[in-house]
């Protein structure tokens, strides 16, 4: 059955690979699946064919046969539970790898996500360069955790997992910031996950459909 | 084998139930299971006794022979993958209902977090006060599109799922709010959570480890 997934006509990001489309594409990669993509525009995401996929209006979605998902954990986590490649066989492993995965989006996303809503949604209010420094603080508290807890590992928890994939693409969208670099341990990691082959396929396909202005970022 | 989870020594909410070792109190009484709890203090978290289980030095925690997790929705899905009662047989709505957890945890509740971080966190900044209405209505965005998917069912998808559960108790979080009793639909829904015999178990255990003071809440 053919996989279908859906991106952004075209990401606020405009290719950096920052988007959540990039963790379904790396997964599908590293799981060897070749997939479709069905770009979505701002406004297609709003109207009811999207939100019937997705009921927060938002990418990806995933497609195959009678299934629909949203929720890139959801997704990545249904890639890798029929798929080899993305969780260890050993069950206890793979339960601590699915602890990443939620790690990932629920204790480390959340304080980075509100850095994108200082700069940017609350950009213009008149706190928001008193209030930034609170903001990067609260996730280098966050990263010092896990910098402590990864420590020399090439990987949270062994093998290369889901969890990982998770983890690093949610670090990933720090780097704009300059705060990921200030942790040469996770920024490493970070670079590990972006050495993969399979990552690098799903960054070119995400840049390919985003084509950056010439000499633009 | 025995379960241990960990909970707050002293629960900042003071027993409403609103902390997280509630949601995994609930998954294990959905699924019929018996478990101890460790009680933490907040000094006690943050050493490395309780970070070797929980790397950002949070409760709950799960421990069962020789597995430690961490991360609430993945000791949910844990329960939920090896007992019934949480998630459905059907493959394809296992999967959804999976979806659930992550929007949970991932779309519904950092808007509902960020509103702690402003009234708590920021509340004696300069700018809490103008602020707090934005914060509000990013989460009456979302709330307006979960009632909008949820309509008249009872529940997400279908039979009560382990979606259910932790959607319904990231709501729950928004009712000192006042937030959640502007979506009516939605606090139907939590109350039928909440009318579980076995939420009503989870809820009375937290509530005996809290032992509010005569009278206060």
């Amino acid at each position: 059955m053919t996989i279908t997934i859906t991106a952004f006509e075209k990401s606020p990001d405009r290719g950096q690979g920052l988007a959540r489309d990039t963790r379904v594409r790396w997964a599908l990669e590293e799981a060897g699946q070749p997939y479709e993509v069905r770009l979505v525009s701002f406004r297609a995401m709003k109207e009811p064919a999207h939100l019937a996929i997705h009921p927060f209006g938002q990418i990806p979605t995933y497609e195959e046969g009678d299934l629909a998902l949203f929720e890139t954990g959801a997704i990545v986590l249904h890639i890798a539970e029929h798929h080899a490649g993305l969780l260890p066989d050993d069950a206890n492993a793979r339960a601590r790898a699915i602890s990443w995965m939620f790690a990932a989006v629920n204790t480390v996303e959340p304080p980075i996500l509100d850095l994108v809503t200082a700069k940017i949604l609350e950009g213009d209010k008149p706190w928001s360069m008193e209030r930034l420094p609170l903001v990067q603080d609260r996730i280098r508290h966050r990263l010092r955790q896990l910098a402590s807890r990864l420590g020399g590992a090439d990987w949270l928890d062994g093998l290369f997992s889901a969890g990982d994939l998770m983890m690093a693409h949610v670090l990933l969208r720090l780097r704009p910031s300059g705060i990921l670099d200030e942790f040469p341990g996770l920024a490493a990691y970070v670079a590990r996950g972006e050495a993969r082959p399979a990552y690098k396929r799903a960054f070119a396909d995400q840049l390919a459909v985003n084509k950056p202005a010439h000499g633009g970022r």
